[in-house]
């Protein structure tokens, strides 16, 4: 069975502030992606709107995501966001 | 330079008429698969929304994509979507 996961992470930042976006994800990526199971983490501008992004990310496993959420990197990335971040949504997507 | 473009089909389809999405995607993804430039077509459900799917999509260039919302297969599968969904949200993603 393919018990990947897929998410999308649906982000509006604070005017003026979509380089702190960028220059975070930046510093995270290569840390995210050497974690075990994880398969994309990809950082995307949303066409028309200059204060949207969306991460793309899949996990091979619920146990990769969840050890994901854990690590240090992450648990201090998610403190920082909201100096940077108006608003995040997190749409968790299965296979049919 | 890598001109990619992802997009996510963000749909909500009529109350009960879910596996009608799941069947025209079955039919219609063969033949999206095997267009020019087309890496990547999944339908994906979202968790907590038994109404809501996500189409994740990945196109090697603008003019992939072009030449795909001009296929016959999408023009026939466009036409026949209202019946069973009740909206559909096209975002266009590209990298930074």
């Amino acid at each position: 069975m393919n018990s990947e996961i897929s998410l999308i992470i649906d982000i509006v930042v604070k005017d003026g502030l979509r380089d702190k976006q960028i220059e975070a994800f930046k510093e995270l990526a290569p840390l995210v992606l050497k974690e075990e199971g994880c398969i994309q983490y990809e950082l995307k501008e949303v066409q028309g709107d200059k204060n949207r992004f969306i991460i793309l990310e899949k996990w091979a496993s619920k146990e990769a995501l969840l050890a994901h959420d854990k690590t240090a990197h992450m648990i201090e990335a998610d403190s920082k966001s909201p100096i940077f971040r108006e608003k995040t949504t997190v749409l968790k997507l299965f296979n049919i």
